[in-house]
């Protein structure tokens, strides 16, 4: 019998949103077993935790040097061969990094770090090191999104010439105009979620959507940034003008005061034989437009999909998947990965999308205070 | 610390379409550890089958005589709890009575049995050993059906005046105009599937959601079925006049030959105060419809929702989730009522939802075949 | 200068809902110019709203024998040729016949009369004159409709197995349960409307659309209606079972109890080798299945759509248009048809639809009364 | 009697699209009535299509000095009174000019004239004679787009922060990557069509309507237009950066190359109290969305709407209607501004709305070729 991998969790405890879609990820496809780790800063809330997940007391540590102390003490089949990172930003940094320097695998949150830099300093670690590492830009793992890039990729809808990429959120418009709301939360907080807020957490899912499914790179972005308040220093919208070589342009937009807006995140590619669309909020429907052609609508499952987004879904056509499921999809990439499979290296976002992603968040940042102007992102 | 409730399952195997939607639904709560089962009647498939789910082997059993016997023989501690039956509707029958009789709690597929006398054994077997037993009529999970039920019960849309189910798949028109291929389709051998195709498959689950979302019970029933080929036995196509008591009336409509849908399961009840709909393929839509007032569309995950709708919600609005959902919810629903949380009463489908299924099956065959005429429900 | 085609309107003022909708259709293509009639059986609201229309006060008469002896002695080149019947359904009768005995043309709305022995007559009358005469069954007009009954006569979906069409409307509601206004409706009130309101209102509406687009002739029904309070006469809500010659079953669903429902027909065909679904609330889209294949939205003015569907259409695709396009197709069917132009054949309803309909509501009511059997549409 | 208002019509012949928009439009309401132009730079087929129209062959003029001479020989009662401009861009400023210093009403498509310093002038002659004068932003007639105007001008989505507008349509990708065919299209010569192609023709839409429904003015622009190939003089996809007074800021999204489109045109409006969205594809639906409330979806023709929507609704809910009911209702306004019911001022977009539109198209291509550059749109 093959054994499972054994997967520790640092963050993802009672208050935290993320910690359930991790772990019904890391359970879904049998390749998983969630062993230990911690799940609060506060040992007593981190052990109560893991007694609700019928986890043994015992791997439940107090700090990250202990995790990595005893872990590595255990037998080889025993040890937590991956970590998943589920801590507020600020957090991702120290913790990925001490975990690579111990030869951890380690699936993290987006984005990756605070800034660019530590992001460099991590990736120069796991070149070194050569573990996986996986960043949950969780909505690539949608199937239709993984026909979408293949669909791209073979050409279907000739050369891009147009990308559109949204992710509207109304809820910092709930805070946001209260000055004491706005100034104690944390997202809102530079120290704990870096330079940006909206770009930071939902523009960089755009960023990193409109690279993966066109398979291009953005060279050049210009920004303008809406902060609403003067004692605000986080950016909570915004609209990024972007252009890819070969002079293909487009926009991304992001914003959290798009009032009423729940996550409302859309892709609009178009080429010269055709456009894609997909909402997020509707992951089962991806739009095939051609000119002088019915629109078409594909939907997961059909043996007309790509190999890649029939992987992604488990059953017939017209049983809907959702999110957790679009997770899953990452947590099988990360563990066929970890048994060395080498076809499905694509089928997780990299360390390097994460530093990526860091980078735009920093130009982005960069360009809108220094007067909306141009930058390029090779830099 | 509490350990999870040990689950067996029966079928499921390699060639199951529903086994990973069992295994998913299972671990999704951190409730359930699967331990066993058989997987298939092939014992060497059935090994193998558990090797991919890193199942100890000497749990995967040749029988289901075996299974009991060596799981009795197991520390109260360690034993099955609970076992779930995912075999050829044929097999519902013997399976769940043998396993009532020695006293496991059961979650079984739907149509429960292939006869509503064999479904009455069932129940009075449990009645007297008192065990939990659920029958995955997987759709009632969905947050947005709990959410119609409550609202339906609350009188949100007033008295109950037409009530309208659909259930179309196109998936037998395939195979139905050849002769060779419908004399070879369990789902047509009557031995294997009973004496419906069409309503015993998915005419039940449009019976039983009419049912469970308006809280009522039909009394009377007139049904058209559809067979197409004389040599064909198995209806594949009906529609099911329906009245309730208080003169409500209503129409459930089942097809396997609307040639290109999928799965599309659609919910409507209408009351003298409003409206209300639904429709399995974008399950998280549930459509209010007042007199002189805005549609109001309902997703999941808001404050202003049911309890029993937000408890089947792990992500805040704007995060889909689908089928595997659904299904957990259910699962979830049976680990409480074996944790004796009687407040999850209401949380899962029963045997008596089975048994009401059967009798419907029954029923509308009965009632066409006599010409098309009214039966009583209560008979 | 060839002249526009005269037309006189009964009824279709002030109060009336319709009136528009003609008069928009009629003035949509340049073939028409309303010249006169009679807008009210009040002779002064009638010049009134003669005045509004900016109309000769001279051709606003007081009554049907004016009108046509006035008309009649006018040169031909001014007389009225065409005369649209707007009036509350128990005028159509006698208005129609008088118009038609004198040589009239005649576009009367539906339902044709209050009985299908009136209907006999007027068809009687028709075939000796041989004048023009169409029935406003509105929503055949629709660019989508004539593209979804050429597919389905050109094999597209194969041979059709299973009809389903829904027209469910909730305005009844607001009355029905109050029954001082329930009992001064005129729509419930037998001598205005004739034996039955939701089937011979909206219900003729589905059966005329099923044979529309399919082809096809019912041949035998089973109904099943509502009444809901004893002191009702007229049905409310009803669904009948339906068999087409060749076994091809279906449903007829009607209602006006369907609390916050507008006006939501739809239509849903299934042959063996596709499927065709369209919505009259959203009219610019047929939705195409095929297994095994995406789903296709067709919208109208594309080039790759049927000549029949493309003269329905005024301009590209993407700009939307609605319920007055759709009648004002139909009376240009009209007027090719005055004109003689006999391609023009199929591009309007005819006498003998709203015969057929008057067929059907008797026989409807009739299966009902007779305890829900079937009844044979040839009788 | 009052007689209709005499209508005449510059362009709109055979091959124009937009000529019977407009004249469906003229006669929706029987205000009008059309009584003769020129159809055609070509007599003969301006005669062939007068004829077509059934006008008087004597009314359809050689050129515009013929029409204005005659014209104004007639008597009061029977000269035009207002003329619609329906010619290529480079005509609109001339014939208009002639037509407002002789006195004229008239009705001219957009955008207004091919330079802002035409419409400067056009606007300085309109101010001194006084009369009335529409610009045919089709758009804002919609009964849902008037019904947006007033819920914010209400403060029913509280302070608008956030404006996103998508006009995005795929038609020039047809033929902009094929030399000749780019280099023969008059939308793409400057001659002809002004300095801008799709900020000109759609993007002007997407500016006036932002500015529309909020009643608010864009303050500053930031424009990136692609041409695609270096000898393409115009520009076929834009992305304008916007920024109202009270820093409410936004982005104009239109494109000609976002292939597979139709005609795109999407308003999206975010204030601190909640949001609206509308699509031009589906006029009939506004979508409201406020913090922890169901989504709404307004419907025209509801009691609960303003009366400004109700006035542009000529049915009960649940009847669609689409774009010529959408410009029926400008032209209505027109009809009321020349009977001076002072009401309706609202009711049409006026020349004012037009300059405005020439300034938008100017200063973006400015932005576009300075670099980039925020341009202030008082300047």
């Amino acid at each position: 019998m093959m054994a499972k991998i054994k997967l520790g969790i640092l963050g993802g405890g009672e208050d935290s949103l993320i910690g359930i879609l991790h772990r019904v990820a890391a359970n879904m496809f049998d390749q998983f077993e969630i062993v230990g780790g911690i799940f609060d800063q506060h040992h007593d809330k981190s052990l109560k935790f893991g007694e609700k997940l019928k986890l043994d007391e015992k791997r439940i540590y107090k700090n990250l040097d202990e995790l990595i102390a005893k872990e590595n003490s255990l037998p080889e089949d025993q040890k937590m061969q991956v970590v998943s990172v589920l801590t507020p930003n600020f957090l991702h940094f120290p913790m990925a990094k001490q975990l690579l320097e111990n030869g951890f695998n380690v699936i993290c949150e987006k984005p990756l770090t605070t800034t660019y830099e530590e992001a460099k300093i991590l990736n120069e670690i796991q070149q070194k090191k050569n573990t996986i590492f996986g960043v949950t830009y969780t909505y690539t793992g949608y199937p239709m999104i993984r026909q979408m890039k293949t669909m791209i990729a073979n050409g279907e809808i000739g050369k891009v010439q147009k990308v559109d990429v949204q992710y509207y959120q109304g809820w910092i418009n709930q805070l946001i105009h209260d000055k004491e709301k706005r100034s104690s939360t944390w997202r809102l907080d530079p120290e704990k979620s870096g330079i940006s807020c909206c770009i930071g957490d939902i523009g960089t899912h755009a960023f990193n959507m409109a690279e993966y499914v066109t398979g291009m790179k953005v060279e050049n972005i210009l920004a303008d940034l809406n902060y609403l308040y003067e004692d605000n220093p986080m950016d909570i919208d915004g609209t990024v003008l972007i252009r890819f070589t070969d002079k293909a342009k487009g926009v991304i937009r992001a914003s959290q005061i798009a009032t009423g807006e729940e996550n409302s995140f859309s892709v609009q590619i178009y080429g010269d034989k055709g456009g894609l669309k997909w909402q997020q909020e509707n992951p089962n429907y991806l739009y095939l437009m051609k000119e002088d052609q019915p629109l078409q609508v594909l939907k997961p499952g059909h043996g007309f999909l790509s190999e890649f987004s029939l992987e992604g879904t488990k059953l017939p056509p017209g049983h809907p998947e959702g999110i957790f499921d679009s997770m899953g999809n990452i947590y099988y990439g990360v563990a066929m990965a970890i048994k060395d499979q080498s076809k499905y290296d694509g089928a997780y976002p990299k360390l390097n999308d994460g530093l990526r992603g860091m980078s735009f968040i920093e130009k982005t940042v960069s360009s809108h205070k220094q007067g909306n102007v141009w930058i390029n992102m090779k830099e």
